[in-house]
């Protein structure tokens, strides 16, 4: 196999990249400018050292505003509310709460979401991580832990499988477990709208 | 002009139909049995007949169930949560509600929305309709209006409008006036989530 | 049943049309001006009278142009030319043709298509009626039968099934059995068109 | 900016993407095998030493199978038809005709398309090459060149523009200029098809 099949097979692993796009980006990198190849193979081969995971939330941040931190700006600010945490599943998410600038306590990005009925849950998120991080940010004062997770099948499956994980230590703790309020989205018209959401809709209202 | 391009010409004006679906409505027709065509035919000949407007919520409604009443059956229900009035754009939009189960009060059909920067709201709505309507439920024990239009850019003009107009009248009758709570709604996913749903989202949060 | 849901139900038959909008079109209606549902009820019932069926091509026609013609203009019409018909599925395909300026000789509406491992396929196009018709254009000169079918599985089966079924008349009568010619079509890419597109390109380039 | 920016500043100029899937793409490889980055970062470092240019056609192709030759395996083979030339935009075109299997001679890559109105078109597309090509192809037996760009209306200018150039040349050494039949593509149904479409699907009927 010759280097644009090699190439083409690597980008095809790319996350909604079909074989078809996969070649077209090879084709892309063949007529752009070597300074791009360059720059663009020196930044990947150097981006795990570049970039590290933060030991608390798990993000993964620049290693540049501070070479010798293991946390990552947010988790590094102390100013922010211990009292909350928020978990989400990728740190795409995290990122889009961030820019909505109405969150200001502390992340856990769990990295995944379970499959339904899946034998071995844990194996496809971080828990046993969020469980060792738990225990010390409840001595700093934590009292709500919000599980911000996709309102789809799999991502409500496993909003309810770590709810319930979550639970013999929130009854312990009385650290309170909170889901994202469910409503109507902005562009949601009342007529396509779900039972589900009408009925949180109506409840929620403001 | 021939009947068939006569009556594309009338199916053209159904919402949401171009002239080559209202021509494929056309050779559907042709080819049904004759029987299909006069079912139709003396259906909608006889559908304003057929079909009265609630006086109360504005609503259509079979006249079927009792031909003497002028009220659609949920007005026409004493036992209903006479303290609640929910606003709605559109009589589908209603029936999304009524399926869901959540809602057990009266309902008012605004027959449309307020476009932007228009000089006469009033001409596209039924306001002083809905103003008429107010005096009588509020002796019967008003407290909360419920405005529910789409979370789109004219339906939510629509609703400040619409809430800039009852103000006087709730600050003078206490009548409480809410709106549907914003949130993730089904299949939302995080990540592709704007900021102000995020915002609502965590706020409402359950 | 009451007369919305009736009338929901007949719309709902319509081709492409689902129940929410069928019940759309139905409350479309009863906002709509009386006039309205009065001329579409008139040409519903009066469109079986009003639209004739050529004995010829099959297609439907206004019978206003000529009451006692019980041709459409394009058969009626004797300047066309004689040697060629072509055989299209329904009356919408005739409109394309007849639009393109491209075609001068007769049609014939099949009026469906043939399902792939159907046990009867002469159930569901008009193939009896076409023989029927055969007989008298061959001694008005026909030279040639273009099979001009959807390119579609379906299509492409029928097409196939017609022209062994016309074969043996094709041999006796040296009646030429055509195709269109395939090939890149407005908007094609070549990077997207498929192999038999390709090749077809290819072998018909001009 | 971090490295997680600037890299995903580099996937946004990748052919179709935007500004999330980059940032999707970043923390793809961060969460991939240090393995897979590695591969990735030595194969884009490697690509244009791997990869040649073709001196013929001017298409990419791997150095492996022979690094001696500045011919791709196409422009080596000397069994191909040397009467047919075929211009086409793109690599990837050229290779959805070899899927095709239906072309048996050379190809020539154009490397773009002409913009309409623009002032200096030879800028876009490899067209002195072609002209400094086409000689010796004259003297091993050329005898059309086929002009296969997209069905749009770029590609049909382009297609124009370049007829028009090679018109002189044609006239004097009397190769033919031809283009990929128009018709139906697979898929096509008559009744969408564009007027254009129908008349050289009939011009080309078979």
């Amino acid at each position: 196999m010759d280097s644009i099949n090699q190439l083409a097979d690597l980008f095809k692993k790319f996350p909604g990249i079909g074989p078809r796009q996969a070649r077209r980006f090879v084709y892309y990198l063949l007529s752009a400018d070597p300074s791009v190849l360059d720059q663009m193979s020196e930044k990947i081969k150097n981006l795990k050292k570049d970039i590290k995971q933060c030991t608390e939330c798990q993000r993964y941040f620049s290693n540049g505003y501070n070479p010798k931190s293991s946390l990552c700006k947010i988790c590094a600010d102390t100013l922010r509310d211990k009292s909350s945490l928020l978990i989400v599943e990728k740190d795409i998410d995290l990122e889009a709460v961030e820019r909505s600038g109405s969150y200001h306590g502390y992340y856990f990005i769990l990295g995944g979401s379970v499959p339904i009925l899946d034998p071995s849950p844990e194996t496809h998120i971080r828990f046993p991580i969020l469980l060792s991080k738990l225990e010390s940010k409840i001595k700093d004062g934590l009292s709500e832990i919000i599980i911000a997770l996709s309102v789809t099948t799999e991502g409500e499956h496993t909003a309810h499988w770590l709810a319930a994980k979550l639970h013999p230590l929130s009854e312990q703790t009385k650290i309170k477990i909170s889901f994202p309020g469910r409503g109507l989205s902005t562009g949601s018209e009342l007529e396509y709208a779900d039972s589900e959401t009408i009925k949180n809709a109506l409840a929620n209202r403001q």
